[in-house]
């Protein structure tokens, strides 16, 4: 019994699928929509996701999540952040303790703050956890070009068993016990690049950019730190090597979202024009709240929050950074 | 008195004169050549380096290097890294111990393996020294984009000396005390870039860059660690920051040497392309040789070394990377 499933039939979920077929498994990937489903068994297409690429025909495709979770070793999330919970109250009544989730999406529930982790949790207790995350255009994997991620998980055995299912020739993986690190880098990335998107959208250059970025990944390291994440984890695959990708890519929706802000659009119209959750801006105001309480410096958060309350325009946000007083490179980097 | 000099005038000791002059001190800008110190003098540009950027009136050029440096409380280095002992021997007698050296070229020497610190040390070795490193492209300097640096020195107090000599609103400086990690990530970073490029020459996706750029990241910072660096520093805007800019932009030099031997040049006819020293080339060869008598892995570094001898091709590295065994993302990291 070779039988993994996947969760949500996006490109990323699609391009999974492809990586554990071809490791030798046989793939259900469920999506809730019925013309999406047929697509994948009939034509082993799925254009709007995954243009010009042919599925492997171990890939079957169901609209019934709870055949799809049936005997299958692993299951991937691949939802959106914003529906995790959704999909594992749809499950936690039928999957068995042995099943291994494995988490793909980038984010913090909205309403709650919490780390996709803790929604697992509370829905599914009894169940081994993970998250693989790291620099992975889809779109890039699913044609077969060297991609390096990460698995992280509480217990190192697990993410060792989750490394084996995945790596191979054109997808390396390497394993991390820092699950709250790779959980935390992936969400708070997307506030640094939307605020990457912000400076681009005001054509400031390549230095502007990378001094955001390196400090960026200085402050939400920090963060991290406080909330018992490994430094390491941030300067790795799930950090500055996703914060690279999403900075530098149009694929991008948190940079696109930020671009357009830097236009001068408002935040609604940038929210109706992007048509889907922004990651960055929902980070940006949940870590902010957080880092607040907890007294961590946050400058470039709290800029972004700033801007995206109104209070200051992306130009001005700068100069603030800019101007502030004298620092040292490393102070307050273990410090809360 | 508020006389600096800059030695070099290249397009970086350029703009660095225009931010010293910006902040109100009299730059004394020398040259060896004496048309480009005329055109300086009297037209105010310095048009092969900095296209269309007009220079303010308190920069003043010279070609006579004693003349430059004479009462000048600072004196900046900017001068390619091969460079460096020979102007050193120039000035060396007539130096005053208060003036403070600023290196701001990135490298080692090529015959001796050693860090510009170095040199000096032996060449000058009454001298406070510091090193001004960071992702800042020279031309975006010159038009007033914002841009981060680190200044560092061993002692914290030199360092906070030249933070105030160059900090202004658009060149935001930080101070550092790890001298060593400034420099050897300087000098490794172009390792990266090289293989960056190569990457690009062979066509593969933003993927392979990212991962190759964290993972490089990981494997320089361990040879830093061994040698004597703090691993913050490879975080910081002299590592990644800099990382970031140099794989990304068409002015590496580092990256387009690479971009050629990735499209098939030989090293030979790469060199005489770029018709300049290829730091790159000449780092991974005294980083190569050094890690493997410390017993460091590089695996990176060390297949960009064979793809320089000829001993594989590209394809065949990446291959060779992605099939390593399986690893934990921060294996090693603190051994040597």
């Amino acid at each position: 019994m070779r039988k993994v499933c996947v969760l949500g039939a996006g490109s990323w979920g699609t391009a999974l699928s492809m990586v554990l077929e071809k490791n030798g498994y046989d793939v259900c990937l469920w999506t809730r929509r019925e013309e999406q489903c047929d697509e994948i068994n009939i034509r082993h297409t799925n254009e709007k996701y995954l243009d010009g690429i042919v599925l492997g025909e171990k890939i079957k495709s169901t609209t019934n999540i709870l055949d799809a979770i049936k005997d299958a070793k692993l299951i991937v999330l691949a939802v959106p952040s914003q529906k995790i919970r959704e999909i594992c109250r749809k499950i936690c009544d039928d999957i068995d303790r042995e099943q291994i989730i494995v988490n793909v999406a980038k984010g913090i529930e909205s309403n709650t703050g919490k780390r996709i982790s803790e929604i697992c949790l509370e829905e599914m207790p009894n169940n081994k956890y993970c998250m693989l995350s790291g620099p992975s255009h889809a779109e890039e994997v699913s044609r077969n070009i060297p991609t390096a991620v990460v698995v992280a998980a509480d217990e190192l055995e697990i993410s060792q068993r989750v490394q084996d299912y995945f790596m191979n020739e054109f997808f390396r993986v390497y394993t991390n016990d820092d699950l709250i690190g790779v959980e935390l880098a992936g969400a708070t990335k997307n506030i640094i690049a939307f605020g990457a998107g912000i400076l681009d959208g005001i054509e400031f250059g390549d230095n502007s950019k990378a001094a955001l970025m390196t400090r960026g990944l200085t402050e939400i390291s920090r963060f991290g730190v406080a909330l018992g994440a490994d430094l390491s984890t941030f300067s790795g695959l799930a950090g500055i090597g996703d914060l690279i990708v999403t900075c530098t890519s149009m694929h991008s929706r948190n940079r696109r979202a930020g671009i357009l802000i830097g236009e001068g659009l408002t935040v609604e119209d940038t929210e109706e024009k992007i048509n889907m959750v922004v990651e960055g801006i929902t980070a940006t105001r949940a870590v902010f709240k957080k880092a607040k309480q907890l007294g961590i410096e946050m400058p470039i958060t709290e800029c972004i929050y700033r801007v995206l309350n109104g209070e200051i325009d992306p130009k001005t946000g700068v100069t603030e950074l800019m101007t502030r007083s004298k620092k040292h490179e490393n102070e307050f980097i273990f410090k809360i």
